[in-house]
Protein backbone atom coordinates (compact mmCIF):
# COMPACT_ATOMS: atom_id res chain seq x y z
CA UNK A 1 0.00 0.00 0.00
CA UNK A 2 1.57 3.18 -0.99
CA UNK A 3 2.16 6.16 1.49
CA UNK A 4 1.45 9.62 1.36
CA UNK A 5 2.05 13.17 2.98
CA UNK A 6 -0.04 15.86 2.49
CA UNK A 7 1.37 19.45 1.96
CA UNK A 8 -1.18 22.48 2.97
CA UNK A 9 0.81 25.21 1.83
CA UNK A 10 -0.93 29.10 2.85
CA UNK A 11 -0.91 31.16 5.62
CA UNK A 12 -4.13 32.19 4.62
CA UNK A 13 -5.37 28.79 6.39
CA UNK A 14 -3.53 29.40 9.54
CA UNK A 15 -4.67 32.61 9.74
CA UNK A 16 -7.76 31.34 9.47
CA UNK A 17 -8.89 33.40 6.30
CA UNK A 18 -9.99 30.56 4.43
CA UNK A 19 -11.07 27.32 5.99
CA UNK A 20 -9.05 24.37 4.63
CA UNK A 21 -11.00 22.25 2.40
CA UNK A 22 -7.74 19.87 1.08
CA UNK A 23 -6.88 18.35 3.81
CA UNK A 24 -10.00 16.82 4.45
CA UNK A 25 -10.78 16.24 0.58
CA UNK A 26 -7.59 14.39 0.38
CA UNK A 27 -7.89 11.98 3.33
CA UNK A 28 -11.66 10.92 2.71
CA UNK A 29 -10.12 10.21 -1.24
CA UNK A 30 -6.57 8.78 -0.41
CA UNK A 31 -8.52 5.96 1.67
CA UNK A 32 -10.89 5.23 -0.95
CA UNK A 33 -7.99 5.09 -3.23
CA UNK A 34 -6.23 2.64 -0.86
CA UNK A 35 -3.63 5.47 0.04
CA UNK A 36 -1.79 5.16 3.31
CA UNK A 37 -2.03 8.92 4.27
CA UNK A 38 -0.10 9.29 7.09
CA UNK A 39 0.74 13.05 7.94
CA UNK A 40 -0.74 16.28 6.91
CA UNK A 41 0.91 19.53 7.45
CA UNK A 42 -0.40 22.83 6.96
CA UNK A 43 2.51 25.30 6.37
CA UNK A 44 3.42 29.34 5.64
CA UNK A 45 4.47 30.71 2.54
CA UNK A 46 7.91 30.84 3.18
CA UNK A 47 10.43 28.76 0.93
CA UNK A 48 12.99 27.12 3.87
CA UNK A 49 9.85 26.17 5.20
CA UNK A 50 8.48 24.76 2.40
CA UNK A 51 11.86 23.17 1.08
CA UNK A 52 11.90 21.53 4.98
CA UNK A 53 9.03 19.92 5.16
CA UNK A 54 8.89 18.89 1.45
CA UNK A 55 12.52 17.83 1.57
CA UNK A 56 11.46 15.39 5.36
CA UNK A 57 8.06 14.32 3.40
CA UNK A 58 10.25 13.61 -0.01
CA UNK A 59 12.57 11.06 1.87
CA UNK A 60 9.67 8.81 4.45
CA UNK A 61 6.79 8.55 2.14
CA UNK A 62 6.20 7.12 -1.39
CA UNK A 63 3.86 10.37 -2.25
CA UNK A 64 4.06 14.07 -1.11
CA UNK A 65 0.77 16.14 -2.60
CA UNK A 66 1.76 19.96 -1.89
CA UNK A 67 -1.26 22.46 -2.48
CA UNK A 68 -1.31 25.76 -3.17
CA UNK A 69 0.98 28.43 -3.29
CA UNK A 70 1.51 27.69 -7.64
CA UNK A 71 -0.31 31.03 -9.13
CA UNK A 72 1.80 34.45 -9.87
CA UNK A 73 2.19 36.44 -6.70
CA UNK A 74 4.61 37.44 -4.44
CA UNK A 75 3.20 34.69 -1.96
CA UNK A 76 3.41 31.70 -4.49
CA UNK A 77 6.54 29.96 -3.46
CA UNK A 78 5.29 26.05 -3.24
CA UNK A 79 7.97 25.38 -6.56
CA UNK A 80 11.35 27.27 -5.18
CA UNK A 81 10.57 25.75 -1.70
CA UNK A 82 10.57 22.09 -3.86
CA UNK A 83 13.81 23.22 -6.18
CA UNK A 84 15.44 24.12 -2.78
CA UNK A 85 14.34 20.99 -1.26
CA UNK A 86 15.96 18.87 -3.95
CA UNK A 87 18.70 21.29 -4.72
CA UNK A 88 17.98 22.28 -8.51
CA UNK A 89 17.00 25.21 -10.24
CA UNK A 90 13.96 26.57 -11.70
CA UNK A 91 14.07 26.96 -15.41
CA UNK A 92 10.82 27.98 -17.25
CA UNK A 93 9.42 24.83 -18.76
CA UNK A 94 8.86 25.28 -22.38
CA UNK A 95 5.43 23.07 -22.35
CA UNK A 96 4.13 25.29 -19.70
CA UNK A 97 4.71 28.72 -21.21
CA UNK A 98 3.58 27.81 -24.70
CA UNK A 99 0.27 26.52 -22.74
CA UNK A 100 0.15 29.79 -20.79
CA UNK A 101 1.06 32.03 -23.79
CA UNK A 102 -1.64 30.03 -25.78
CA UNK A 103 -4.44 30.31 -23.10
CA UNK A 104 -3.40 34.13 -22.34
CA UNK A 105 -2.16 35.70 -25.57
CA UNK A 106 -0.89 39.04 -24.89
CA UNK A 107 -1.87 38.83 -20.90
CA UNK A 108 0.94 36.44 -20.51
CA UNK A 109 3.60 38.83 -18.81
CA UNK A 110 6.33 37.93 -16.99
CA UNK A 111 4.24 36.78 -13.78
CA UNK A 112 2.06 34.79 -15.58
CA UNK A 113 5.22 33.05 -16.74
CA UNK A 114 6.20 32.62 -13.28
CA UNK A 115 3.77 29.62 -13.40
CA UNK A 116 6.19 27.63 -15.76
CA UNK A 117 9.33 28.31 -13.56
CA UNK A 118 9.65 24.74 -12.47
CA UNK A 119 12.36 22.80 -10.77
CA UNK A 120 14.65 20.86 -13.13
CA UNK A 121 14.06 17.04 -13.42
CA UNK A 122 10.29 18.17 -13.36
CA UNK A 123 8.00 15.94 -15.08
CA UNK A 124 4.15 16.57 -16.71
CA UNK A 125 1.51 13.90 -16.43
CA UNK A 126 -0.78 14.33 -18.57
CA UNK A 127 -4.09 12.86 -18.69
CA UNK A 128 -7.07 15.12 -19.79
CA UNK A 129 -5.75 16.92 -22.93
CA UNK A 130 -8.21 19.92 -22.42
CA UNK A 131 -6.86 20.09 -19.18
CA UNK A 132 -2.69 21.54 -17.57
CA UNK A 133 -0.98 18.10 -17.01
CA UNK A 134 0.23 18.02 -12.96
CA UNK A 135 3.81 18.57 -11.96
CA UNK A 136 5.74 16.09 -10.51
CA UNK A 137 9.04 16.65 -9.31
CA UNK A 138 10.64 13.22 -8.06
CA UNK A 139 7.47 11.73 -6.01
CA UNK A 140 6.08 15.33 -5.14
CA UNK A 141 2.66 15.87 -6.73
CA UNK A 142 1.78 19.55 -7.02
CA UNK A 143 -1.69 20.77 -7.03
CA UNK A 144 -3.39 24.18 -6.97
CA UNK A 145 -4.79 25.32 -3.46
CA UNK A 146 -8.24 26.30 -5.20
CA UNK A 147 -9.99 23.02 -3.99
CA UNK A 148 -12.74 22.30 -7.35
CA UNK A 149 -8.95 22.45 -9.36
CA UNK A 150 -7.63 20.43 -6.94
CA UNK A 151 -9.99 17.83 -6.97
CA UNK A 152 -10.24 17.94 -10.82
CA UNK A 153 -6.38 17.07 -11.19
CA UNK A 154 -6.37 14.74 -8.20
CA UNK A 155 -8.62 12.66 -9.56
CA UNK A 156 -7.25 12.77 -13.89
CA UNK A 157 -4.12 10.88 -12.11
CA UNK A 158 -5.18 8.91 -8.80
CA UNK A 159 -5.43 5.65 -10.87
CA UNK A 160 -1.64 6.12 -11.35
CA UNK A 161 -1.11 6.50 -7.81
CA UNK A 162 -1.73 2.52 -7.29
CA UNK A 163 -3.89 2.26 -4.02
CA UNK A 164 -4.87 -0.79 -2.52
CA UNK A 165 -8.20 0.17 -0.26
CA UNK A 166 -8.03 -1.23 3.41
CA UNK A 167 -10.85 -3.22 5.40
CA UNK A 168 -12.32 -2.23 8.87
CA UNK A 169 -14.25 -2.97 11.27
CA UNK A 170 -15.71 -1.74 14.37
CA UNK A 171 -17.48 -2.82 17.30
CA UNK A 172 -18.77 -0.61 20.50
CA UNK A 173 -18.52 -1.23 23.89
CA UNK A 174 -20.11 0.71 27.27
CA UNK A 175 -17.27 -0.29 29.28
CA UNK A 176 -14.41 2.44 29.61
CA UNK A 177 -11.28 2.67 28.22
CA UNK A 178 -9.39 1.64 31.29
CA UNK A 179 -11.21 -1.67 31.73
CA UNK A 180 -10.95 -2.56 28.11
CA UNK A 181 -7.11 -1.17 27.70
CA UNK A 182 -5.29 -4.77 28.71
CA UNK A 183 -7.44 -6.77 26.51
CA UNK A 184 -6.74 -4.62 23.39
CA UNK A 185 -2.95 -4.15 24.18
CA UNK A 186 -2.77 -8.43 24.21
CA UNK A 187 -5.24 -7.93 20.99
CA UNK A 188 -2.26 -5.38 19.45
CA UNK A 189 0.21 -7.85 20.37
CA UNK A 190 -1.41 -10.89 18.81
CA UNK A 191 -2.10 -9.32 15.69
CA UNK A 192 0.86 -7.15 14.53
CA UNK A 193 -0.43 -6.89 11.02
CA UNK A 194 -3.97 -5.17 11.83
CA UNK A 195 -4.09 -1.57 13.44
CA UNK A 196 -6.51 -1.48 16.21
CA UNK A 197 -7.68 1.74 17.66
CA UNK A 198 -10.27 3.31 20.60
CA UNK A 199 -12.04 5.88 20.36
CA UNK A 200 -14.44 7.59 23.50
CA UNK A 201 -17.35 8.85 22.81
CA UNK A 202 -18.82 11.28 25.25
CA UNK A 203 -21.63 12.71 22.83
CA UNK A 204 -23.88 9.72 23.82
CA UNK A 205 -25.14 8.50 26.90
CA UNK A 206 -24.33 5.92 28.13
CA UNK A 207 -20.74 7.23 26.97
CA UNK A 208 -19.51 4.67 24.48
CA UNK A 209 -15.77 3.50 23.09
CA UNK A 210 -15.75 2.45 19.42
CA UNK A 211 -13.20 0.02 18.81
CA UNK A 212 -11.70 -0.19 15.11
CA UNK A 213 -9.76 -3.16 13.37
CA UNK A 214 -8.01 -2.03 10.35
CA UNK A 215 -5.30 -3.67 8.06
CA UNK A 216 -5.56 -5.27 4.11
CA UNK A 217 -5.51 -8.95 5.16
CA UNK A 218 -9.70 -9.50 5.67
CA UNK A 219 -8.45 -13.64 8.10
CA UNK A 220 -6.81 -11.86 10.08
CA UNK A 221 -9.09 -8.55 10.66
CA UNK A 222 -12.09 -11.14 11.29
CA UNK A 223 -9.75 -13.23 13.46
CA UNK A 224 -8.86 -10.49 15.57
CA UNK A 225 -12.41 -8.73 15.85
CA UNK A 226 -13.74 -11.88 16.70
CA UNK A 227 -11.53 -12.37 19.33
CA UNK A 228 -12.18 -8.91 20.68
CA UNK A 229 -16.12 -9.32 20.74
CA UNK A 230 -15.57 -12.88 22.71
CA UNK A 231 -13.26 -10.70 25.30
CA UNK A 232 -14.99 -7.41 25.40
CA UNK A 233 -18.76 -6.94 26.06
CA UNK A 234 -19.15 -5.63 22.49
CA UNK A 235 -21.70 -5.37 19.60
CA UNK A 236 -20.44 -5.38 16.34
CA UNK A 237 -21.73 -2.66 13.61
CA UNK B 1 3.56 38.30 19.14
CA UNK B 2 3.67 34.81 20.47
CA UNK B 3 4.03 31.91 17.47
CA UNK B 4 2.74 28.70 17.96
CA UNK B 5 2.58 24.91 16.47
CA UNK B 6 -0.08 22.72 16.34
CA UNK B 7 0.53 19.26 16.35
CA UNK B 8 -3.04 16.87 16.36
CA UNK B 9 -1.99 13.26 16.96
CA UNK B 10 -4.20 10.57 15.82
CA UNK B 11 -4.69 7.59 13.03
CA UNK B 12 -8.18 8.23 13.27
CA UNK B 13 -7.98 11.31 11.71
CA UNK B 14 -5.58 10.34 9.04
CA UNK B 15 -7.33 7.45 8.15
CA UNK B 16 -10.87 9.35 7.79
CA UNK B 17 -12.95 7.54 10.80
CA UNK B 18 -13.49 10.81 12.58
CA UNK B 19 -13.55 14.55 11.26
CA UNK B 20 -10.61 16.78 12.48
CA UNK B 21 -12.44 19.41 14.86
CA UNK B 22 -9.81 20.24 17.26
CA UNK B 23 -6.96 22.33 13.66
CA UNK B 24 -10.15 24.26 12.59
CA UNK B 25 -10.78 25.71 16.23
CA UNK B 26 -7.14 26.36 17.06
CA UNK B 27 -7.07 28.50 13.83
CA UNK B 28 -9.87 31.30 14.87
CA UNK B 29 -8.90 30.30 18.70
CA UNK B 30 -6.04 31.72 17.98
CA UNK B 31 -6.56 34.73 15.76
CA UNK B 32 -8.96 35.82 18.01
CA UNK B 33 -6.31 35.81 20.94
CA UNK B 34 -3.30 37.03 18.71
CA UNK B 35 -1.21 33.98 18.76
CA UNK B 36 0.43 33.50 15.68
CA UNK B 37 0.06 29.85 14.81
CA UNK B 38 2.61 28.75 11.70
CA UNK B 39 2.40 25.28 11.90
CA UNK B 40 -0.30 21.94 12.12
CA UNK B 41 0.65 18.91 11.75
CA UNK B 42 -1.83 16.27 11.95
CA UNK B 43 0.64 13.00 12.56
CA UNK B 44 0.13 9.21 13.45
CA UNK B 45 -0.19 7.17 16.87
CA UNK B 46 3.54 6.52 16.55
CA UNK B 47 6.47 7.58 19.49
CA UNK B 48 9.20 8.00 16.77
CA UNK B 49 6.70 10.21 14.74
CA UNK B 50 5.40 12.44 17.80
CA UNK B 51 9.08 12.85 19.46
CA UNK B 52 10.64 14.16 15.88
CA UNK B 53 7.50 16.63 15.34
CA UNK B 54 7.34 17.94 19.01
CA UNK B 55 11.42 18.10 18.94
CA UNK B 56 11.03 20.01 15.82
CA UNK B 57 8.31 22.39 17.06
CA UNK B 58 9.27 22.90 20.05
CA UNK B 59 12.66 24.14 18.60
CA UNK B 60 10.67 26.44 16.31
CA UNK B 61 8.08 28.30 18.51
CA UNK B 62 7.16 29.63 21.72
CA UNK B 63 3.91 27.33 22.02
CA UNK B 64 2.96 23.67 20.86
CA UNK B 65 -0.10 22.79 21.27
CA UNK B 66 -0.76 19.14 21.07
CA UNK B 67 -4.15 17.35 21.04
CA UNK B 68 -5.18 13.56 21.29
CA UNK B 69 -3.22 10.65 22.64
CA UNK B 70 -3.89 10.77 25.91
CA UNK B 71 -5.68 8.74 27.06
CA UNK B 72 -5.06 4.90 28.85
CA UNK B 73 -4.93 2.17 25.85
CA UNK B 74 -2.16 0.84 23.95
CA UNK B 75 -2.43 4.20 21.10
CA UNK B 76 -2.22 6.68 23.51
CA UNK B 77 1.55 7.52 23.17
CA UNK B 78 1.67 11.17 23.58
CA UNK B 79 3.52 11.58 26.89
CA UNK B 80 5.69 8.67 25.76
CA UNK B 81 6.47 10.75 22.43
CA UNK B 82 7.42 14.25 23.99
CA UNK B 83 9.75 12.25 26.95
CA UNK B 84 11.33 10.90 24.03
CA UNK B 85 11.39 14.14 22.20
CA UNK B 86 13.02 15.90 25.15
CA UNK B 87 15.12 12.72 26.49
CA UNK B 88 13.77 12.32 29.92
CA UNK B 89 12.05 9.70 31.50
CA UNK B 90 8.10 9.19 32.36
CA UNK B 91 7.31 9.02 35.69
CA UNK B 92 4.32 8.81 37.82
CA UNK B 93 3.30 12.58 38.65
CA UNK B 94 1.38 12.02 42.34
CA UNK B 95 -0.92 14.80 42.12
CA UNK B 96 -2.39 13.18 38.64
CA UNK B 97 -2.65 9.89 40.03
CA UNK B 98 -3.86 11.05 43.23
CA UNK B 99 -6.88 12.74 41.37
CA UNK B 100 -7.20 9.84 38.78
CA UNK B 101 -7.74 7.83 42.24
CA UNK B 102 -10.43 9.98 43.50
CA UNK B 103 -12.22 10.57 40.78
CA UNK B 104 -12.40 6.79 39.81
CA UNK B 105 -12.40 4.46 43.02
CA UNK B 106 -11.39 1.09 42.54
CA UNK B 107 -11.65 1.56 39.07
CA UNK B 108 -8.03 3.21 38.84
CA UNK B 109 -6.29 -0.10 37.34
CA UNK B 110 -2.58 0.55 36.50
CA UNK B 111 -4.32 1.01 32.73
CA UNK B 112 -5.97 3.94 34.21
CA UNK B 113 -3.00 5.62 36.04
CA UNK B 114 -0.68 5.26 32.94
CA UNK B 115 -2.55 8.97 32.37
CA UNK B 116 -0.44 9.81 35.63
CA UNK B 117 2.56 8.80 34.32
CA UNK B 118 3.92 12.20 32.52
CA UNK B 119 7.66 13.71 31.37
CA UNK B 120 10.28 14.30 34.22
CA UNK B 121 10.07 18.23 34.70
CA UNK B 122 6.09 18.49 33.48
CA UNK B 123 4.23 21.23 35.20
CA UNK B 124 0.40 21.33 36.02
CA UNK B 125 -1.33 24.38 35.06
CA UNK B 126 -4.75 24.89 37.25
CA UNK B 127 -7.42 27.50 36.55
CA UNK B 128 -10.57 26.07 36.87
CA UNK B 129 -10.22 23.91 40.64
CA UNK B 130 -13.00 21.30 39.80
CA UNK B 131 -11.36 20.33 35.89
CA UNK B 132 -7.80 18.58 35.93
CA UNK B 133 -4.62 20.78 35.09
CA UNK B 134 -3.09 21.23 31.45
CA UNK B 135 -0.18 19.26 31.38
CA UNK B 136 2.76 21.21 30.38
CA UNK B 137 6.54 20.17 29.65
CA UNK B 138 8.68 22.99 28.71
CA UNK B 139 6.55 24.79 25.91
CA UNK B 140 4.43 22.02 24.78
CA UNK B 141 0.86 22.16 26.53
CA UNK B 142 -0.66 19.13 26.16
CA UNK B 143 -4.58 18.51 25.60
CA UNK B 144 -7.01 16.08 24.87
CA UNK B 145 -8.48 14.98 21.12
CA UNK B 146 -12.11 14.98 22.36
CA UNK B 147 -12.98 18.85 21.44
CA UNK B 148 -15.01 19.48 23.42
CA UNK B 149 -12.47 19.08 26.52
CA UNK B 150 -10.02 20.66 24.19
CA UNK B 151 -11.96 23.21 24.13
CA UNK B 152 -12.56 23.88 27.99
CA UNK B 153 -9.07 23.25 28.65
CA UNK B 154 -7.70 26.16 26.03
CA UNK B 155 -9.83 28.34 27.39
CA UNK B 156 -9.14 27.72 30.76
CA UNK B 157 -5.18 28.75 30.26
CA UNK B 158 -5.91 31.28 27.20
CA UNK B 159 -5.09 34.29 29.10
CA UNK B 160 -1.80 32.69 29.91
CA UNK B 161 -0.33 32.74 26.04
CA UNK B 162 -0.21 36.49 26.04
CA UNK B 163 -1.20 37.11 22.62
CA UNK B 164 -1.65 40.57 20.81
CA UNK B 165 -4.32 40.70 18.01
CA UNK B 166 -3.38 41.43 14.75
CA UNK B 167 -5.58 43.46 12.54
CA UNK B 168 -6.44 42.71 8.84
CA UNK B 169 -7.84 44.71 5.66
CA UNK B 170 -9.13 42.99 2.45
CA UNK B 171 -9.54 44.90 -0.96
CA UNK B 172 -11.12 42.92 -3.94
CA UNK B 173 -10.62 43.45 -7.55
CA UNK B 174 -11.17 42.05 -10.92
CA UNK B 175 -7.90 42.24 -12.45
CA UNK B 176 -6.40 38.53 -12.34
CA UNK B 177 -3.36 37.62 -10.45
CA UNK B 178 -0.81 37.84 -13.29
CA UNK B 179 -1.56 41.60 -13.55
CA UNK B 180 -1.43 42.71 -10.08
CA UNK B 181 1.37 40.84 -9.09
CA UNK B 182 4.08 43.64 -9.69
CA UNK B 183 1.17 46.31 -7.50
CA UNK B 184 1.71 43.50 -5.16
CA UNK B 185 5.56 43.06 -4.87
CA UNK B 186 6.08 46.16 -4.75
CA UNK B 187 4.02 47.21 -1.74
CA UNK B 188 5.75 43.78 0.06
CA UNK B 189 8.99 44.99 -0.36
CA UNK B 190 8.12 48.63 0.67
CA UNK B 191 5.97 47.77 3.75
CA UNK B 192 8.06 44.59 4.77
CA UNK B 193 6.27 44.50 8.57
CA UNK B 194 2.60 44.08 7.03
CA UNK B 195 1.88 40.52 5.59
CA UNK B 196 -0.20 40.82 1.95
CA UNK B 197 -1.96 37.89 0.42
CA UNK B 198 -3.37 37.33 -2.77
CA UNK B 199 -6.42 35.08 -2.96
CA UNK B 200 -8.22 34.30 -6.59
CA UNK B 201 -11.92 33.22 -6.11
CA UNK B 202 -13.31 31.10 -8.89
CA UNK B 203 -16.93 30.99 -7.59
CA UNK B 204 -17.57 34.21 -8.40
CA UNK B 205 -18.13 35.48 -11.75
CA UNK B 206 -16.88 38.16 -12.96
CA UNK B 207 -13.93 35.79 -11.16
CA UNK B 208 -11.82 38.09 -8.26
CA UNK B 209 -9.21 38.16 -6.07
CA UNK B 210 -9.19 39.13 -2.97
CA UNK B 211 -6.21 40.89 -1.28
CA UNK B 212 -5.27 40.87 2.54
CA UNK B 213 -3.14 43.58 4.36
CA UNK B 214 -2.77 42.08 8.09
CA UNK B 215 -0.17 43.11 10.63
CA UNK B 216 0.14 44.72 13.89
CA UNK B 217 0.55 48.01 13.07
CA UNK B 218 -2.65 50.28 12.30
CA UNK B 219 -0.85 52.99 10.42
CA UNK B 220 1.50 50.83 8.07
CA UNK B 221 -1.86 48.55 7.11
CA UNK B 222 -3.38 51.69 6.45
CA UNK B 223 -0.92 53.49 4.12
CA UNK B 224 -0.17 49.78 2.78
CA UNK B 225 -3.91 49.36 1.91
CA UNK B 226 -4.21 53.10 0.41
CA UNK B 227 -1.53 52.64 -1.96
CA UNK B 228 -2.79 49.01 -3.00
CA UNK B 229 -6.43 50.62 -3.32
CA UNK B 230 -4.48 53.83 -5.42
CA UNK B 231 -2.75 51.54 -7.84
CA UNK B 232 -5.40 48.86 -8.51
CA UNK B 233 -8.50 48.15 -9.61
CA UNK B 234 -10.46 47.53 -6.52
CA UNK B 235 -13.11 47.91 -3.92
CA UNK B 236 -12.80 47.97 -0.31
CA UNK B 237 -14.80 45.42 2.01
Amino acid sequence: MPTAAAIIIGDEILSGKFDDENGPWLIHRCRALGIDLQRISIISDDVETISDEVRRSSSSFDYVFTTGGIGPTHDDLTLAGIAQAFEVDLYEHPELSGMIRARMGAAANSDALRMAMVPEGSELWYTEPKRFPVLVCKNVLVFPGVPKYLQAKFNDIAERLGGEPKSMRRLITEQNESEIAATLRQAAEQWPEVSIGSYPRFETTPHTVIITVDGRSEPLIEACTNWLAGNLKTKQT
